[in-house]
Protein backbone atom coordinates (compact mmCIF):
# COMPACT_ATOMS: atom_id res chain seq x y z
CA UNK A 1 0.00 0.00 0.00
CA UNK A 2 3.09 2.15 0.37
CA UNK A 3 4.99 1.62 -3.16
CA UNK A 4 3.67 4.02 -5.19
CA UNK A 5 4.50 6.70 -2.23
CA UNK A 6 7.66 5.16 -1.72
CA UNK A 7 8.94 5.58 -5.38
CA UNK A 8 7.80 9.17 -4.90
CA UNK A 9 10.01 9.61 -1.59
CA UNK A 10 12.49 8.43 -3.45
CA UNK A 11 12.49 10.27 -6.88
CA UNK A 12 12.00 13.38 -4.71
CA UNK A 13 15.18 12.61 -2.77
CA UNK A 14 16.63 12.38 -5.98
CA UNK A 15 15.27 15.42 -7.29
CA UNK A 16 17.12 17.15 -4.32
CA UNK A 17 20.51 15.92 -4.86
CA UNK A 18 20.38 17.06 -8.27
CA UNK A 19 19.19 20.60 -7.17
CA UNK A 20 22.14 20.74 -4.85
CA UNK A 21 24.65 19.40 -7.80
CA UNK A 22 23.50 22.10 -10.04
CA UNK A 23 23.55 24.92 -7.31
CA UNK A 24 27.14 24.02 -6.53
CA UNK A 25 28.13 24.99 -10.34
CA UNK A 26 28.32 20.74 -11.19
CA UNK A 27 30.22 19.72 -8.18
CA UNK A 28 28.34 19.14 -4.68
CA UNK A 29 30.08 17.72 -1.54
CA UNK A 30 28.49 15.15 1.05
CA UNK A 31 29.12 16.15 4.51
CA UNK A 32 29.72 13.10 6.78
CA UNK A 33 32.10 12.67 9.65
CA UNK A 34 31.23 15.15 12.71
CA UNK A 35 28.89 17.20 10.69
CA UNK A 36 26.62 13.68 9.84
CA UNK A 37 25.82 12.91 13.20
CA UNK A 38 26.11 15.85 15.88
CA UNK A 39 23.05 18.11 15.04
CA UNK A 40 25.00 21.49 15.97
CA UNK A 41 27.51 20.76 13.38
CA UNK A 42 25.13 19.37 11.16
CA UNK A 43 23.40 22.99 11.27
CA UNK A 44 26.82 24.47 10.95
CA UNK A 45 27.48 22.76 7.58
CA UNK A 46 23.88 23.31 6.19
CA UNK A 47 24.85 26.75 7.32
CA UNK A 48 27.62 26.67 5.04
CA UNK A 49 26.28 25.23 1.88
CA UNK A 50 26.21 21.92 2.42
CA UNK A 51 22.67 19.90 1.20
CA UNK A 52 24.12 16.76 1.43
CA UNK A 53 24.92 15.05 4.79
CA UNK A 54 26.05 11.24 5.94
CA UNK A 55 25.66 10.23 9.43
CA UNK A 56 26.99 6.68 9.93
CA UNK A 57 28.30 3.99 12.14
CA UNK A 58 31.68 4.28 12.56
CA UNK A 59 31.60 8.26 12.96
CA UNK A 60 28.86 7.28 15.72
CA UNK A 61 30.97 5.30 17.49
CA UNK A 62 33.78 8.10 17.86
CA UNK A 63 31.25 10.66 18.34
CA UNK A 64 29.98 8.47 21.67
CA UNK A 65 33.43 7.22 22.39
CA UNK A 66 32.54 3.99 21.97
CA UNK A 67 34.77 1.51 23.64
CA UNK A 68 36.88 4.25 23.38
CA UNK A 69 38.41 4.98 19.94
CA UNK A 70 39.60 7.88 18.49
CA UNK A 71 40.43 7.13 15.20
CA UNK A 72 38.12 6.45 11.78
CA UNK A 73 40.48 3.37 11.63
CA UNK A 74 39.77 1.58 14.64
CA UNK A 75 36.31 2.78 14.58
CA UNK A 76 35.97 0.79 11.31
CA UNK A 77 36.61 -2.49 13.30
CA UNK A 78 33.70 -1.99 15.72
CA UNK A 79 31.33 -0.37 13.66
CA UNK A 80 29.04 -2.97 13.20
CA UNK A 81 28.21 -3.33 16.86
CA UNK A 82 26.88 0.51 16.75
CA UNK A 83 22.99 -0.19 17.53
CA UNK A 84 20.87 0.66 14.64
CA UNK A 85 17.91 2.77 16.72
CA UNK A 86 21.05 5.23 17.69
CA UNK A 87 22.02 6.29 14.23
CA UNK A 88 18.40 6.48 13.57
CA UNK A 89 18.21 8.63 16.33
CA UNK A 90 21.12 10.45 15.67
CA UNK A 91 19.83 11.01 11.79
CA UNK A 92 16.29 11.99 13.63
CA UNK A 93 17.98 14.82 15.40
CA UNK A 94 20.25 15.79 12.52
CA UNK A 95 17.07 16.03 10.02
CA UNK A 96 15.04 18.15 13.02
CA UNK A 97 17.77 20.78 13.17
CA UNK A 98 18.26 21.29 9.21
CA UNK A 99 14.71 21.07 7.56
CA UNK A 100 13.07 18.92 5.02
CA UNK A 101 15.49 20.14 1.80
CA UNK A 102 18.81 18.63 2.66
CA UNK A 103 19.26 15.01 1.20
CA UNK A 104 20.40 12.52 4.43
CA UNK A 105 22.04 9.11 3.56
CA UNK A 106 23.28 6.72 6.38
CA UNK A 107 25.32 4.39 6.64
CA UNK A 108 24.36 1.23 8.98
CA UNK A 109 25.63 -1.62 10.21
CA UNK A 110 25.05 -4.84 7.74
CA UNK A 111 24.94 -1.78 4.85
CA UNK A 112 29.07 -2.07 4.46
CA UNK A 113 31.30 -4.89 3.80
CA UNK A 114 31.11 -6.93 6.37
CA UNK A 115 33.42 -9.29 8.64
CA UNK A 116 30.78 -10.80 10.90
CA UNK A 117 27.15 -11.88 9.66
CA UNK A 118 25.21 -8.99 10.18
CA UNK A 119 21.45 -9.04 8.76
CA UNK A 120 19.63 -5.31 7.97
CA UNK A 121 15.78 -6.42 8.37
CA UNK A 122 12.95 -4.64 6.90
CA UNK A 123 11.93 -3.25 10.31
CA UNK A 124 15.46 -1.86 10.52
CA UNK A 125 15.25 -0.10 7.08
CA UNK A 126 11.67 1.22 7.77
CA UNK A 127 13.47 2.66 10.94
CA UNK A 128 15.60 4.62 9.43
CA UNK A 129 13.10 5.73 6.34
CA UNK A 130 10.80 6.75 9.63
CA UNK A 131 13.59 9.27 11.46
CA UNK A 132 14.69 11.44 8.28
CA UNK A 133 16.43 9.20 6.20
CA UNK A 134 16.59 9.72 2.43
CA UNK A 135 19.23 6.84 1.66
CA UNK A 136 21.58 4.48 2.55
CA UNK A 137 25.14 4.82 2.44
CA UNK A 138 26.59 1.56 1.37
CA UNK A 139 30.12 -0.51 0.84
CA UNK A 140 28.63 -3.87 -0.23
CA UNK A 141 31.66 -5.54 -2.00
CA UNK A 142 29.48 -7.84 -4.21
CA UNK A 143 26.52 -8.07 -6.36
CA UNK A 144 24.32 -10.30 -4.59
CA UNK A 145 24.61 -8.45 -1.23
CA UNK A 146 23.76 -5.19 -2.77
CA UNK A 147 20.84 -5.94 -5.08
CA UNK A 148 19.40 -7.46 -1.78
CA UNK A 149 20.17 -3.92 -0.24
CA UNK A 150 18.97 -1.89 -3.15
CA UNK A 151 15.83 -4.09 -3.08
CA UNK A 152 15.22 -3.71 0.74
CA UNK A 153 15.95 0.03 0.35
CA UNK A 154 13.81 0.91 -2.27
CA UNK A 155 10.66 -1.18 -0.62
CA UNK A 156 10.45 1.57 1.94
CA UNK A 157 11.63 4.55 -0.11
CA UNK A 158 15.18 4.78 0.32
CA UNK A 159 17.75 5.84 -2.19
CA UNK A 160 21.29 3.86 -2.39
CA UNK A 161 24.47 5.14 -2.82
CA UNK A 162 27.17 2.48 -3.49
CA UNK A 163 30.71 2.27 -4.11
CA UNK A 164 33.51 0.94 -6.65
CA UNK A 165 37.03 -0.41 -5.24
CA UNK A 166 39.88 -1.97 -6.59
CA UNK A 167 40.84 -5.48 -5.88
CA UNK A 168 44.04 -4.08 -3.84
CA UNK A 169 42.06 -2.14 -1.36
CA UNK A 170 43.36 -2.39 2.08
CA UNK A 171 40.39 -2.09 3.60
CA UNK A 172 37.22 -3.18 1.28
CA UNK A 173 34.82 -0.55 0.57
CA UNK A 174 32.87 -1.30 -2.49
CA UNK A 175 32.63 -3.76 -5.52
CA UNK A 176 36.14 -4.09 -7.09
CA UNK A 177 37.52 -3.12 -10.07
CA UNK A 178 41.04 -3.24 -11.47
CA UNK A 179 41.26 -1.50 -14.82
CA UNK A 180 38.98 1.75 -15.80
CA UNK A 181 37.39 -0.61 -18.31
CA UNK A 182 36.10 -2.48 -15.01
CA UNK A 183 35.34 0.58 -13.40
CA UNK A 184 32.62 1.25 -16.79
CA UNK A 185 31.40 -2.19 -16.38
CA UNK A 186 30.49 -2.50 -12.60
CA UNK A 187 28.92 1.01 -12.39
CA UNK A 188 26.77 0.11 -15.59
CA UNK A 189 25.80 -3.13 -13.90
CA UNK A 190 25.25 -1.12 -10.78
CA UNK A 191 22.58 1.30 -12.61
CA UNK A 192 21.35 -1.39 -14.47
CA UNK A 193 19.95 -2.80 -10.57
CA UNK A 194 18.98 0.05 -9.61
CA UNK A 195 21.93 1.95 -7.36
CA UNK A 196 20.85 5.66 -7.21
CA UNK A 197 24.01 7.20 -7.29
CA UNK A 198 27.77 5.50 -7.98
CA UNK A 199 30.80 6.65 -6.17
CA UNK A 200 34.49 5.53 -6.53
CA UNK A 201 36.71 4.50 -3.78
CA UNK A 202 39.95 6.89 -3.85
CA UNK A 203 42.39 4.41 -1.96
CA UNK A 204 43.91 7.82 -1.01
CA UNK A 205 42.89 7.68 2.28
CA UNK A 206 45.41 4.97 3.04
CA UNK A 207 47.91 5.62 0.19
CA UNK A 208 50.21 9.27 0.30
CA UNK A 209 49.77 11.48 -2.75
CA UNK A 210 51.42 14.66 -3.45
CA UNK A 211 49.97 17.34 -1.52
CA UNK A 212 47.33 18.83 -3.80
CA UNK A 213 46.83 16.32 -6.30
CA UNK A 214 45.59 13.41 -7.27
CA UNK A 215 46.70 10.41 -8.73
CA UNK A 216 46.28 10.42 -12.73
CA UNK A 217 44.62 6.71 -12.47
CA UNK A 218 41.91 7.81 -10.28
CA UNK A 219 41.27 10.60 -12.64
CA UNK A 220 41.25 7.75 -15.40
CA UNK A 221 38.80 5.70 -13.25
CA UNK A 222 36.90 8.28 -12.42
CA UNK A 223 36.41 9.60 -16.27
CA UNK A 224 35.24 5.56 -16.38
CA UNK A 225 32.69 6.47 -14.40
CA UNK A 226 31.32 9.43 -15.20
CA UNK A 227 30.70 8.48 -18.50
CA UNK A 228 29.40 5.29 -18.62
CA UNK A 229 26.04 6.42 -16.38
CA UNK A 230 23.36 8.54 -15.49
CA UNK A 231 23.29 8.65 -12.02
CA UNK A 232 25.03 11.19 -10.17
CA UNK A 233 28.56 10.01 -9.31
CA UNK A 234 30.48 10.50 -6.23
CA UNK A 235 34.04 10.14 -5.19
CA UNK A 236 35.37 8.72 -1.58
CA UNK A 237 38.43 8.70 0.31
CA UNK A 238 41.14 10.76 1.71
CA UNK A 239 39.53 13.86 0.10
CA UNK A 240 40.20 17.34 1.88
CA UNK A 241 40.91 20.82 0.95
CA UNK A 242 43.99 20.84 -1.22
CA UNK A 243 43.01 17.40 -3.04
CA UNK A 244 39.53 18.63 -3.54
CA UNK A 245 40.71 21.21 -6.18
CA UNK A 246 41.82 18.35 -8.13
CA UNK A 247 38.54 16.61 -8.98
CA UNK A 248 37.15 20.00 -10.53
CA UNK A 249 37.41 18.68 -13.85
CA UNK A 250 37.18 15.31 -13.23
CA UNK A 251 33.70 15.24 -13.84
CA UNK A 252 32.65 13.80 -10.72
CA UNK A 253 29.68 15.58 -9.29
CA UNK A 254 29.90 14.77 -5.41
CA UNK A 255 32.91 14.81 -3.26
CA UNK A 256 32.79 12.68 -0.12
CA UNK A 257 34.46 14.53 2.74
CA UNK A 258 34.21 13.50 6.08
CA UNK A 259 37.82 12.91 7.90
CA UNK A 260 39.05 16.61 6.53
CA UNK A 261 35.96 18.40 8.25
CA UNK A 262 36.81 16.72 11.89
CA UNK A 263 40.49 17.39 11.41
CA UNK A 264 39.48 21.06 10.95
CA UNK A 265 36.63 20.85 13.77
CA UNK A 266 38.89 19.06 16.84
CA UNK A 267 41.68 21.31 15.48
CA UNK A 268 39.67 24.61 16.10
CA UNK A 269 38.46 22.93 19.51
CA UNK A 270 42.05 22.26 21.17
CA UNK A 271 43.29 26.05 20.01
CA UNK A 272 40.24 27.29 21.44
CA UNK A 273 40.81 25.55 24.50
CA UNK A 274 44.38 26.27 24.40
CA UNK A 275 43.75 30.35 24.20
CA UNK A 276 41.36 30.04 27.33
CA UNK A 277 43.92 28.39 29.05
CA UNK A 278 46.71 31.37 27.70
CA UNK A 279 44.54 33.89 29.33
CA UNK B 1 29.37 -0.59 52.59
CA UNK B 2 31.32 1.73 50.18
CA UNK B 3 30.98 4.85 52.42
CA UNK B 4 34.27 4.84 53.15
CA UNK B 5 35.09 3.81 49.34
CA UNK B 6 32.96 6.46 47.94
CA UNK B 7 34.35 9.39 50.00
CA UNK B 8 37.84 8.04 49.00
CA UNK B 9 36.24 8.46 45.58
CA UNK B 10 35.15 12.40 46.35
CA UNK B 11 38.78 13.36 47.38
CA UNK B 12 40.26 11.79 44.58
CA UNK B 13 38.04 13.64 42.68
CA UNK B 14 38.89 16.68 44.44
CA UNK B 15 42.49 16.10 44.44
CA UNK B 16 42.52 15.97 40.63
CA UNK B 17 40.74 19.75 40.74
CA UNK B 18 43.30 21.11 42.64
CA UNK B 19 46.21 19.91 40.52
CA UNK B 20 44.57 21.25 37.44
CA UNK B 21 43.87 24.74 39.07
CA UNK B 22 48.00 24.66 40.22
CA UNK B 23 48.76 23.48 36.79
CA UNK B 24 47.27 26.24 34.88
CA UNK B 25 48.54 28.81 37.63
CA UNK B 26 45.71 29.35 39.57
CA UNK B 27 42.72 29.39 37.03
CA UNK B 28 41.77 26.82 34.77
CA UNK B 29 38.68 26.41 32.66
CA UNK B 30 35.51 23.71 33.00
CA UNK B 31 35.16 23.17 29.55
CA UNK B 32 31.49 22.17 28.62
CA UNK B 33 28.57 22.65 25.97
CA UNK B 34 30.08 20.59 22.43
CA UNK B 35 32.93 19.70 24.12
CA UNK B 36 31.08 17.82 27.01
CA UNK B 37 29.41 15.38 25.13
CA UNK B 38 30.75 14.62 21.91
CA UNK B 39 34.01 12.32 22.87
CA UNK B 40 35.69 13.65 19.49
CA UNK B 41 35.52 17.23 20.77
CA UNK B 42 35.89 16.04 24.31
CA UNK B 43 39.28 14.83 23.92
CA UNK B 44 40.71 17.52 21.29
CA UNK B 45 39.67 19.51 24.52
CA UNK B 46 41.58 17.46 26.39
CA UNK B 47 44.65 17.71 23.63
CA UNK B 48 44.03 21.23 24.32
CA UNK B 49 45.26 21.21 27.82
CA UNK B 50 41.73 21.29 29.45
CA UNK B 51 41.51 18.74 32.48
CA UNK B 52 37.74 19.50 33.56
CA UNK B 53 34.59 18.53 31.70
CA UNK B 54 31.47 19.08 31.76
CA UNK B 55 28.76 16.76 29.84
CA UNK B 56 24.82 18.33 30.36
CA UNK B 57 21.52 17.62 29.43
CA UNK B 58 20.94 21.33 27.66
CA UNK B 59 24.07 21.03 25.55
CA UNK B 60 22.94 17.16 24.80
CA UNK B 61 19.07 18.00 23.65
CA UNK B 62 21.36 20.72 21.06
CA UNK B 63 23.71 17.19 20.36
CA UNK B 64 20.96 15.24 19.53
CA UNK B 65 18.60 17.98 17.71
CA UNK B 66 15.82 17.09 20.54
CA UNK B 67 12.97 18.48 19.16
CA UNK B 68 14.72 20.65 16.87
CA UNK B 69 16.51 23.01 19.27
CA UNK B 70 19.66 24.64 17.87
CA UNK B 71 20.14 27.52 20.51
CA UNK B 72 20.89 27.11 24.40
CA UNK B 73 17.83 29.28 25.52
CA UNK B 74 15.61 27.07 23.62
CA UNK B 75 17.50 23.56 25.10
CA UNK B 76 16.96 25.01 28.57
CA UNK B 77 13.08 25.46 28.01
CA UNK B 78 12.93 21.06 27.55
CA UNK B 79 16.27 20.12 29.14
CA UNK B 80 14.00 18.21 32.09
CA UNK B 81 13.06 15.50 29.00
CA UNK B 82 16.60 14.57 28.28
CA UNK B 83 17.02 10.95 29.31
CA UNK B 84 19.63 10.24 32.04
CA UNK B 85 20.51 7.30 30.48
CA UNK B 86 21.60 9.20 27.41
CA UNK B 87 23.76 11.49 29.41
CA UNK B 88 24.98 8.46 31.74
CA UNK B 89 25.93 7.04 28.07
CA UNK B 90 27.91 10.42 26.89
CA UNK B 91 29.53 10.84 29.95
CA UNK B 92 31.00 6.99 29.88
CA UNK B 93 31.97 7.58 25.99
CA UNK B 94 33.93 11.05 27.19
CA UNK B 95 35.60 9.14 29.95
CA UNK B 96 36.53 6.26 27.61
CA UNK B 97 37.90 8.63 25.28
CA UNK B 98 39.85 10.77 27.86
CA UNK B 99 41.16 8.22 30.23
CA UNK B 100 40.76 8.35 33.92
CA UNK B 101 42.64 11.97 34.66
CA UNK B 102 40.57 14.32 33.40
CA UNK B 103 37.27 15.55 36.10
CA UNK B 104 34.04 15.22 34.66
CA UNK B 105 31.22 16.83 36.39
CA UNK B 106 27.42 16.26 34.91
CA UNK B 107 24.68 18.07 34.51
CA UNK B 108 21.20 16.43 34.66
CA UNK B 109 17.73 17.15 35.25
CA UNK B 110 17.02 17.07 38.54
CA UNK B 111 19.88 18.97 39.29
CA UNK B 112 18.76 22.19 38.03
CA UNK B 113 16.67 24.84 39.12
CA UNK B 114 13.00 23.00 37.61
CA UNK B 115 9.73 24.23 36.47
CA UNK B 116 7.98 20.55 36.90
CA UNK B 117 8.18 18.17 39.26
CA UNK B 118 11.67 16.05 38.50
CA UNK B 119 13.20 13.73 41.20
CA UNK B 120 16.71 12.47 40.94
CA UNK B 121 16.56 8.59 42.42
CA UNK B 122 19.24 6.81 44.43
CA UNK B 123 19.47 4.61 40.93
CA UNK B 124 19.86 7.49 38.77
CA UNK B 125 23.03 8.83 40.71
CA UNK B 126 24.46 5.51 40.63
CA UNK B 127 23.93 5.33 37.07
CA UNK B 128 26.31 8.89 36.77
CA UNK B 129 28.77 7.38 38.96
CA UNK B 130 29.24 4.31 37.52
CA UNK B 131 29.41 6.07 34.00
CA UNK B 132 32.36 7.77 34.70
CA UNK B 133 31.00 10.89 36.43
CA UNK B 134 33.38 13.11 39.14
CA UNK B 135 30.68 15.11 40.32
CA UNK B 136 27.35 16.65 39.74
CA UNK B 137 26.84 19.91 38.40
CA UNK B 138 23.95 21.52 40.01
CA UNK B 139 21.96 24.76 39.69
CA UNK B 140 19.42 24.51 42.53
CA UNK B 141 18.12 27.67 43.96
CA UNK B 142 17.59 27.32 47.78
CA UNK B 143 19.24 25.19 50.17
CA UNK B 144 16.30 22.82 50.95
CA UNK B 145 17.15 21.24 47.33
CA UNK B 146 20.43 21.41 47.43
CA UNK B 147 21.21 20.12 50.63
CA UNK B 148 19.11 17.16 49.40
CA UNK B 149 21.39 16.81 45.78
CA UNK B 150 24.52 16.96 48.07
CA UNK B 151 23.32 13.83 50.45
CA UNK B 152 22.87 12.12 47.73
CA UNK B 153 25.75 12.89 45.54
CA UNK B 154 28.51 11.98 48.14
CA UNK B 155 26.57 8.93 48.71
CA UNK B 156 27.41 7.61 45.48
CA UNK B 157 30.58 9.35 45.68
CA UNK B 158 30.07 12.45 43.73
CA UNK B 159 31.45 16.19 43.84
CA UNK B 160 28.65 19.03 43.49
CA UNK B 161 29.30 22.15 42.40
CA UNK B 162 26.57 24.44 43.30
CA UNK B 163 25.80 28.32 41.44
CA UNK B 164 25.14 31.87 43.14
CA UNK B 165 22.75 34.03 40.95
CA UNK B 166 20.94 37.61 41.36
CA UNK B 167 17.79 37.77 42.85
CA UNK B 168 16.91 39.78 39.39
CA UNK B 169 18.69 37.30 37.46
CA UNK B 170 16.53 36.38 33.98
CA UNK B 171 16.95 32.53 33.90
CA UNK B 172 17.51 30.86 37.82
CA UNK B 173 20.72 29.15 37.92
CA UNK B 174 21.28 29.59 41.33
CA UNK B 175 20.43 30.21 45.52
CA UNK B 176 19.94 34.56 45.08
CA UNK B 177 21.86 36.74 46.59
CA UNK B 178 21.95 40.36 46.47
CA UNK B 179 24.87 42.22 47.51
CA UNK B 180 28.60 41.03 47.73
CA UNK B 181 27.75 40.42 51.72
CA UNK B 182 25.43 38.28 50.88
CA UNK B 183 27.41 36.72 47.98
CA UNK B 184 29.80 35.57 50.78
CA UNK B 185 26.99 34.80 53.18
CA UNK B 186 25.60 32.06 50.82
CA UNK B 187 28.73 30.71 49.55
CA UNK B 188 29.82 29.94 53.21
CA UNK B 189 26.77 28.07 53.94
CA UNK B 190 26.88 26.05 50.69
CA UNK B 191 30.41 25.45 52.18
CA UNK B 192 29.01 24.04 55.75
CA UNK B 193 26.47 21.99 53.92
CA UNK B 194 29.49 20.26 51.99
CA UNK B 195 29.25 21.97 48.78
CA UNK B 196 32.58 21.03 47.13
CA UNK B 197 32.86 23.49 44.26
CA UNK B 198 30.94 27.08 44.33
CA UNK B 199 30.25 29.52 41.47
CA UNK B 200 29.21 32.52 41.08
CA UNK B 201 26.87 33.43 37.71
CA UNK B 202 28.31 36.53 36.18
CA UNK B 203 24.94 37.15 33.96
CA UNK B 204 26.85 38.15 31.13
CA UNK B 205 24.77 35.46 29.26
CA UNK B 206 21.98 37.97 29.56
CA UNK B 207 23.03 41.56 29.57
CA UNK B 208 25.56 43.11 27.12
CA UNK B 209 28.96 44.56 28.42
CA UNK B 210 31.61 45.92 26.84
CA UNK B 211 34.03 43.87 24.70
CA UNK B 212 37.15 42.69 27.01
CA UNK B 213 35.58 43.90 30.12
CA UNK B 214 33.03 42.36 33.07
CA UNK B 215 30.97 44.07 34.96
CA UNK B 216 32.47 45.75 38.48
CA UNK B 217 30.26 44.75 40.44
CA UNK B 218 31.00 41.24 39.01
CA UNK B 219 34.59 41.57 40.11
CA UNK B 220 33.41 42.40 43.85
CA UNK B 221 30.82 39.81 43.95
CA UNK B 222 33.57 37.37 42.51
CA UNK B 223 36.12 38.77 45.77
CA UNK B 224 32.94 38.40 47.87
CA UNK B 225 33.01 34.62 46.43
CA UNK B 226 36.68 33.87 46.71
CA UNK B 227 37.91 35.28 50.03
CA UNK B 228 35.08 33.71 51.53
CA UNK B 229 35.56 29.82 51.13
CA UNK B 230 38.25 27.16 51.23
CA UNK B 231 36.78 25.36 48.23
CA UNK B 232 37.37 25.72 44.50
CA UNK B 233 35.20 28.86 43.10
CA UNK B 234 33.79 28.88 39.78
CA UNK B 235 32.49 31.86 37.61
CA UNK B 236 29.72 30.72 34.46
CA UNK B 237 27.62 33.16 32.18
CA UNK B 238 28.49 34.70 29.22
CA UNK B 239 32.54 33.82 29.62
CA UNK B 240 34.88 34.04 26.32
CA UNK B 241 38.01 34.62 24.68
CA UNK B 242 37.85 38.42 24.85
CA UNK B 243 36.43 39.14 28.80
CA UNK B 244 38.14 36.02 30.08
CA UNK B 245 41.36 37.70 30.48
CA UNK B 246 39.41 40.08 32.78
CA UNK B 247 38.97 37.14 35.28
CA UNK B 248 42.67 36.71 35.49
CA UNK B 249 43.18 38.71 39.34
CA UNK B 250 39.85 38.30 40.29
CA UNK B 251 40.63 35.22 42.01
CA UNK B 252 38.29 32.66 40.80
CA UNK B 253 40.25 29.21 40.21
CA UNK B 254 37.83 28.02 37.28
CA UNK B 255 35.73 29.76 34.32
CA UNK B 256 33.28 27.60 33.28
CA UNK B 257 32.76 28.04 28.89
CA UNK B 258 30.61 26.24 26.75
CA UNK B 259 28.67 28.57 24.51
CA UNK B 260 31.73 30.75 23.45
CA UNK B 261 33.34 27.25 22.57
CA UNK B 262 30.57 26.11 20.88
CA UNK B 263 30.65 28.61 18.72
CA UNK B 264 33.82 28.83 17.55
CA UNK B 265 34.14 25.44 16.54
CA UNK B 266 30.64 25.90 14.75
CA UNK B 267 32.39 28.35 13.15
CA UNK B 268 35.37 26.08 11.79
CA UNK B 269 32.79 23.55 10.32
CA UNK B 270 30.70 26.20 8.46
CA UNK B 271 33.96 27.95 6.95
CA UNK B 272 35.24 24.66 5.93
CA UNK B 273 32.33 23.52 4.36
CA UNK B 274 32.21 27.12 2.37
CA UNK B 275 36.40 26.52 1.31
CA UNK B 276 34.91 22.97 0.07
CA UNK B 277 32.07 24.67 -2.26
CA UNK B 278 34.40 27.22 -3.34
CA UNK B 279 36.66 24.67 -5.09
Amino acid sequence: MFIGDMNKKRKNAMARVWQAIEEHGGQTILSTGITGDDARLAKAAVDGGAKLLEPNHPALALARGYKGVTSMHDAENLRHEIDIADIAKATQGVRNVVGSEPFITVGVPGGFTELVPVELSDNEIKLLATHGADGMHTHKSNFTDLEEIVELAHKYGLTVDAYIGHPDDLHTFGIPAETPEEVAEVAKRMESIGVDMIGLMTGMSYEGVAAGEIPQIIKERLHALVSSVQVPTLAEGGINLENSKAFKNTGVQILVVGTSIDNVVQDAAKNVIKQFLEV
